[in-house]
């Protein structure tokens, strides 16, 4: 992997959240390159290359995506079936990372076609040994997607 | 989750390669309930409740699907579509284990909709981590999906 290259979209509009998420990720030295999204537009707009972010290419999308399901203007499971559904994205792991203790966002989000869903734990040091396990499996374990799986 | 449910269902056809990943599992006390399938005919007469398994239901289907490529009978890959161009068995989290190098796996697996793709490591401690990291990703940080999401 080139380790320039960017490794997270967060996508999350809950301010505790992101910085207890990139402070479990720092302390696993997991967080070098990682790009917030605070609410689902911008998490659209960064996906599909598009906005602010049309100077980006769908050859080299984030390594993994974290995705809050209650977000403003854009919902989670929307960005989710945008992401699932275009072949230039498809590719991309998802790993849904929600409060949500909902069956339905559950179920519809691996209907959907979600790598992975993730429970929020309450409590801190919880919270941090999940995001530390995500953290090294998706960016040191999984092997992700090559370039070429992105092109339509 | 149920922990009496089948947590794994190996797809491998390697017996040194069957016995590392059990051993690497039951290590880390992961592999309580773990179904073999040697091949891809047996893996699909399983994940579909046909042939010797025709007794099983959709609805109780392997918490992760751990699959190798390269297997008689029915290539991993085919395995892969089926599981993922089917409402009953799409939610089921598959994970490709393979000793492959090749681009071409990678991309057709997460254009399928793999949930994830491990390179096995050819050293034993390697493999080791790797299948530890890997089981306390998808048999404790993750939240797999309920019997409701395996309706048609």
């Amino acid at each position: 992997m080139n380790r320039e290259e960017l490794q997270i979209l967060l996508v999350e509009d809950n301010p505790r959240d992101v910085t207890l998420t990139l402070h479990a990720l720092r302390q696993e030295n997991l967080a070098n390159t990682i790009q917030v999204a605070r609410d689902g537009e911008e998490a659209m707009d960064f996906l599909f290359c598009r906005g602010e972010f049309a100077g980006r290419s769908f050859e080299h999308p984030p390594r993994l995506v974290l995705l809050d399901l209650k977000l403003p203007k854009v919902d989670g499971l929307e960005v989710l079936r945008a992401v699932k559904g275009d072949p230039r994205t498809r590719a991309i792991p998802v790993v849904v990372l929600t409060a949500s203790r909902e069956e339905k966002d559950l179920v519809d989000s691996y209907k959907l076609g979600v790598n992975g869903y993730i429970q929020k734990p309450v409590e801190f040091d919880s919270f941090r040994q999940v995001i530390k396990q995500l953290g090294l499996y998706w960016l040191v374990v999984n092997e992700p997607p090559p370039s070429t799986a992105f092109r339509a």
